[in-house]
């Protein structure tokens, strides 16, 4: 996937002085924001006073260093702090520790983004199914892709398994556990996958249409390793997870084992205003290896602006240290009527999530189905 | 630890209805406040249209239940839901995901409290060590303990056992390592837990002083469990982790598989705004098994104030659901010369934290740690 060139690029930046630039937005005064800035990058770092410090290797290369402050107006500044790669031991709970642990509990801090060095992009590696992985999964060689969310939990595996068989019968794409199915008494995840499996496998045998369905992961590693096998052997190939519950590393970790499982990351528990959707649900959880990102729509349930979601789309997507791209899954009280419009606003590469709007349909369910699938290809630029 | 009566008490608690009360406060207006009640219990249990189910054992058993809504004045509503203890499925990342998943992207909710059924209690086991296990690892039999920091990072494993020496022929009590502390190249975990140990134990045999030094936990769960390995190999019984970044999952596996060890919870990665630091830091953690918990004291660098620190110490040691109880560590920016204030407010029944304190003091380190321990002694109620 990386050439030689690249390669060698990266051989040079480890050499131990390679830098993360955290850029954090901070409400402060003009007057404050300097020191302010370093309190930052000193609390992301060494976490002690700096005069304290006598090793000269940890204040060049290991101290943060703020690179740059910018008035944002309205009392807000950009403040950029490069932080040594080294800290981050190259391990995905740690990185996230040390862009944000301690000034998280700052209230008037945003964590915005960050800009990677070519080492990070190597370590960690990004998706390895990524758009196409999607698409080979799905008869939506070109066009935009359709999900369904299977709900309500209380079901039993046998009533989630009737939906399913309608969605699939319907021809959506993919259909994904809702992110509260777990593993509950009511529905066992043992019992709950492999029947819906069959239900969904047995609808694509009848109409030549395919449909993926995503179990949705959670516990520990070693639950989550189960869960996998299970997911597995039921001829899965695709799975749901919600990185911010599990821990980024066992995310990070159930990723690198499973290249050939393609993974969609799921929101919960990512906060509304601490860290910059744009930045975690984009670019990070890419970096970590989802294959997709599933996040609230504008005009939805959720307050995310249009021009967050664009944002967050174009991280997924555009070019990035050479990592494969996170296709942008909107969801979150959308409906059938908005597929034009959310087209428009996102394009082709896309899978647009609709799950109450169908349930509700009730009798109609697989009718529904087909005419959103249908929508979505009529309105798909190809 | 629970009688016959509490047991037979949770028979009849977990046979299917038991709730969690989920207490949030929501910014929002007198008209609208009973439907966005309504929104937040259907989110956060079966999320989608209540009138799409028709499983009548998912409306009466699975459904969120707003249970009450009171006015807290300045558009401020505190909105209680009970959930069902079935869909956590008794799992620590699936009961987060419950208490707040979605709804953590709502910007104007706070996760304020939750109160468990007696089921919760009894699976997720609480501390196993608690306030006695500290005493029986220090020689604080009914003082106030002690503790610093091993800082800062990108020191090598000689250097920061030359630190913690001091630290320990200061006498302070406990050593941990900064949270910064993972398994990097400069200072891998292997190498550098050993050679603390070995020195802090040195020390402790020279002067009859017992010090016990806590190394920080981090990556998946197969990396803990090595690293906590490695602590026993090195005659070690209690360690730091912060549960935010490993994911409460793996936190709470890492506690039940390890009732030996006493494990003190680090705040990286808790928020400030988002959920209420007295429970998340005080009773959640403690749920899931904290010994200790680490949190900002009031008047520090970060922004928390004596009423949160307060609710905080309470929830970590006031009786609960049989738990044993968890040890409060206020820290952050504190400094010798608070020590009186900070035992009139908290009493003897904690631990107080001054890291960068005392590495500011260089060639004094011994003399100044062993006057933050006097000090501690003189002013603490036996």
């Amino acid at each position: 996937m990386f050439d030689t060139s690249f390669r060698t690029h990266v051989a040079s930046a480890s050499g131990g002085s390679a830098r993360v630039k955290a850029v954090y937005h901070v409400a402060d005064t003009v007057d404050q924001i300097e020191a302010r800035a370093e309190a930052i990058a000193v609390e992301q770092s060494v976490e002690m006073p700096v005069a304290a410090i006598t090793d000269r290797t940890v204040l060049e290369e290991i101290v943060g260093r703020v690179e740059d402050i910018r008035d944002l107006g309205n009392g807000v500044f950009e403040v950029h702090v490069g932080l040594a790669a080294a800290t981050t031991g190259l391990e995905a709970g740690q990185l996230l520790n040390m862009l944000f642990g301690n000034t998280s509990i700052h209230s008037d801090v945003v964590l915005h983004d960050a800009i990677f060095p070519d080492e990070l992009f190597l370590a960690f590696g990004g998706p390895r199914q990524g758009l196409a992985g999607w698409r080979s999964r799905s008869s939506a060689t070109n066009r935009a892709m359709t999900c369904s969310a299977l709900k309500p939990q209380g079901l039993d595996a046998r009533e989630l398994a009737a939906i399913a068989g309608k969605l699939a019968r319907g021809g959506i794409d993919f259909i994904k556990d809702d992110h509260g199915l777990a593993d509950q008494s009511y529905s066992p995840f043992a019992e709950r996958v492999p029947r819906i499996a069959e239900l969904v496998y047995a609808a694509r045998v009848g109409d030549g249409r395919k449909t993926g369905y995503l179990p949705s992961l959670s516990g520990d590693l070693d639950q989550i390793r189960r869960q996998v096998e299970i997911a597995r052997t039921a001829g899965l190939d695709a799975v749901l997870i919600a990185p911010m519950v599990t821990g980024l590393a066992t995310f990070h970790t159930v990723v690198r084992e499973n290249p050939d499982i393609a993974f969609m990351a799921h929101p919960a528990m990512a906060g509304a205003c601490r860290i910059a959707p744009p930045f975690l649900l984009g670019k990070l959880f890419r970096l970590l290896g989802a294959d997709a990102t599933v996040f609230p729509n504008y005009g939805g349930r959720f307050g995310y602006s249009s021009d967050t979601c664009h944002a967050l789309a174009e991280a997924a997507l555009s070019p990035l240290g050479g990592l494969t791209s996170t296709l942008p899954v909107p969801a979150g009280g959308m409906t059938p009527n908005r597929v034009k419009e959310m087209l428009e606003f996102y394009g082709s590469d896309v899978m647009l999530l609709i799950g109450g709007g169908l349930l509700t349909a009730g009798e109609r369910m697989i009718e529904e189905t087909a005419l959103f699938v249908q929508t979505v290809a009529q309105h798909s630029h190809e």
